[in-house]
């Protein structure tokens, strides 16, 4: 359904982030009646949806996947218009989206997603027999999904979230991002056709708008909601968090936040390739005007000759560097006072680029921040992330310092390590730090450019996510949205394929502690 | 380390129930700096753990399990003692304890537990070459443990919180339940000499005392502190929960609390054995004197003659139980409140033993209340668990109506069908609803009895748990005390075991989005 149709709330139009115009059409900010009757929807649509096959979600998916992909260059042309990302970057992205649905959709028919579990009775046991027990994962039930500002697509109306929800079997209320509205309705509009394509409950899926905090937090608060996914600030993740936590049943909320995202260059790195290792640093860094969740915030180095030149040279990239539009007002603005903000923090040198931002354009301009680790380690501004094209480089005395450092920071979603293969190695410790701050670790590369894979872990400890155990990206994203069901003694006939003694969907499943494919009789 | 030792607080002492007086020694409730200085040297023991190998964890678990057995019938009789459960119930928790211990060594050892994922790199794949990518479970690191009233041993020091968090490789602080502290003694005291015999830093597991709010608060405040494993009342798990979401870095408390454990008799049921099910399902309330968090405390059944012989034989069972001493004063006068409280509800029917509770004894008295379900709706009283023996029979004048009751149910562990195979595949609607509002189905049996096994899932939505995708009890309660590390691009010598090429623990891993055991080149 769509929940924004005929609202009498307040209206909002998207900007042109280039020109700093308002956009037609106009969008409505969604009633509090209008996300009730939507979640009450999908409430009523889970019940269906639990009754699908696994081949009919999948079904489903590849529908969606069609449906986006039909949308051609209109899409890529609104996103473009509404974010400055660009075309080639947002027809990636949208290539990006469709496989993430593809993935998805493998993963379903192959089915041993479900983690399907049978310890089969035991009629003779002593002191008491051992009745047949069997588990597998089943949906949760209404999943509320709010779009990310900086991936129109791939973490918006019909990004991982939506996707891994729907794979998992539940129904979604999709709350759009107010800076990019047209796209979002396309993509809707898209999954619309799609629901109604494979006779799917109306309330499978919906859109609302809203710029206000009063739109989320009456989707999160809404009682028949089971859990949340969220791509933002930590600020605004943070208040979503407390309000579910809050409620009398509390629900979880998957909210991928703030990451700085540290990068720590070994003395070798720059002694056999400081130039290269800053050019490429620089590229990471303005990647997308600077605007991801991977964008490397710090650079922990010791100081040496290689190291002195390794700045050198990144100083001289940032400075040469273009200012470009950011996706929205908000963000430029946001963007620009933490710049002046890192440009006071007492003994730091700020770089910016030559070419100053052009704020009727929406710009941001590159810099780089260079600052002592004794000095950084005193100051809270310079810890946290910048979100936007700058990095922050930490000049360390020893080692150990630069250990200690390591120490010192916050959760992150990515912490990467520049050096020897022989160096890493002995650098155990390091190792040992980063895993405990970080969910991924990355040798010789650079944060950004997730992977959508099987392997992927796209999450950290707080405040890089409000729950470390789950990712956002990748095939484990499924299993935020899914929870098990435990079945005692039922008749073969009562329980779900999956669980059957013939395995008819021949997936593996974990029979009395061992993973087979096995028919049971 | 022992972290009531040398305390200068407040002391309090242990009661047996049965005769309501003091038992010696003292113990001395935990200081704030007491439960700092645990967390903090558990923190300290996170790094030593985390680099241990599959085989000294599963090392460490099996030296834990032998300390315990060998505390022999001192162990037993000391916990009698406190809790009045009586012997042979508690040799048996033992044995339960123990062979828990055991399943958790040996799904270390055998090690696929982690989920281990590699996608391997493809340099030459279009646009933008593919990194190695791989990931695996790790511990989270300092896991608090609060000890239930209801079980000593299997919930409680070294209960299935405590050693699926040592599995998982974390140290782990135990708040020791303050009904029954001697026996804690002893369990700390058989897990203290495995860590010394296993050459484990002091860390690795601390233990405190305490009956006050605080001491529980300290250490879910503890910033160090990475989850939480809690069994007890609705009241204080959603307490901690509450205050471990308000943390600046929230952590997850993996609370299991009330349950109704709700009964569903369909007629053909009551038709072929009215008697016999009503005898069977009396032991089941009264097992334990109704102490159980699977106790079943609804009890659904539509009208007719049959329904009627059943309820009648239900009647004369509780009628002719006898009382019994429960855990502690507080759980008998709460049960005796509770009871007061529904006799009171207008419209409902109250049979209790004929037998009086003797208060001096602490005991508490079977009982069953009968309602019609048109009044049953309207009370919210009759709708919460009663933590005792004792259950209501709620009559409904159709299936619908029994349908429509199922919908009002909040959150339980488990819920249970009695039926023909083919009633029950005609209920499909109900299985549908029942399963939504519990986390394990049960055809023809009773839900007390939780099987420690591979497929049991203990756990259930609000209230039962404050997360309905963990368990607490078998072998995937690992899983609350684990997160995902991932590796991008790390040179193999430099991986975890379980991720390198050679596959040298020989465990399933997702190879490129396929399980198998095989070896990469």
């Amino acid at each position: 359904m769509r929940a924004s149709e005929n609202s009498t709330a307040n209206t909002f139009t998207a900007y042109d982030p280039r020109t700093g115009q308002a956009i037609g059409p106009e969008f409505h900010e969604a009633t509090n009646e209008e996300i009730q009757r939507a979640v009450d929807a999908a409430a009523e649509a889970a019940s269906a949806l639990r009754r699908l096959g696994a081949e009919q979600v999948a079904q489903f998916l590849h529908s969606i996947r069609d449906e986006i992909s039909a949308l051609g260059d209109e899409l890529i042309e609104c996103a473009d218009r509404e974010t400055a990302l660009g075309t080639d970057r947002l027809r990636g992205e949208r290539d990006r989206t469709v496989n993430q649905i593809k993935m998805f959709a493998e993963l379903v028919s192959e089915g041993s997603w479900v983690d399907a579990r049978i310890d089969t009775a035991l009629p003779d046991r002593k002191p008491l027999p051992r009745p047949d027990i069997r588990r597998m994962l089943q949906p949760v039930g209404p999943v509320g999904v709010f779009g990310a500002s900086n991936f129109p697509l791939a973490f918006s109306v019909a990004g991982g979230d939506t996707a891994s929800a729907f794979a998992a079997g539940n129904p979604v209320v999709v709350k759009a991002h107010p800076a990019h509205p047209g796209t979002s309705d396309l993509v809707a509009a898209a999954i619309h056709r799609a629901v109604k394509a494979n006779g799917l409950p109306e309330g499978t899926f919906s859109m609302v708008h809203g710029r206000t905090p009063a739109v989320s937090l009456a989707l999160v608060n809404h009682p028949e909601l089971k859990a949340v996914g969220f791509t933002g600030s930590l600020r605004a993740g943070r208040a979503l968090f407390d309000a579910a936590a809050k409620r009398p049943n509390p629900i979880p909320v998957y909210a991928e936040m703030g990451s700085v995202n540290p990068v720590f260059v070994l003395p070798e790195s720059v002694d056999s390739n400081a130039e290269g290792l800053a050019e490429r640093l620089f590229r990471s860094v303005t990647l997308g005007v600077g605007q991801f969740c991977t964008c490397p915030g710090l650079v922990f180095g010791v100081r040496s000759d290689n190291l002195d030149r390794f700045q050198a040279k990144l100083i001289e990239q940032f400075e040469q560097g273009s200012p470009a539009t950011m996706l929205n007002a908000a963000i430029a603005k946001g963007y620009q006072e933490r710049f002046e903000e890192l440009r006071k923090v007492p003994e730091v040198k700020a770089y910016a680029a030559r070419k100053a931002a052009d704020r009727q354009h929406t710009e941001g301009a590159p810099g780089v921040f260079v600052v002592e680790e004794e000095a950084w380690s005193k100051s809270e501004a310079l810890r946290e992330e910048i979100f936007g094209p700058a990095t922050v480089v930490v000049r360390c005395r020893s080692r150990e310092e630069m250990l200690a450092a390591a120490r010192r920071l916050e959760g992150s979603l990515t912490a990467t390590i520049h050096g020897s293969a022989e160096e890493l190695q002995r650098n155990g410790e390091l190792i040992d730090v980063l895993r405990e701050k970080a969910g991924r670790l990355i040798f010789n590369g650079y944060p950004t450019g997730v992977e959508v894979g099987y392997a992927m872990h796209h999450g950290g400890p707080y405040p890089a996510t409000t729950d470390e155990k789950f990712t956002s990206v990748g095939a484990a994203a499924i299993y935020r949205f899914a929870r098990p069901v435990c079945y005692q003694n039922f008749p073969d006939a009562a329980l779900p394929a999956e669980l059957q003694n013939a395995n008819p969907r021949n997936i593996w499943r974990t029979v009395n502690g061992k993973l087979s494919k096995e028919r049971l009789s």
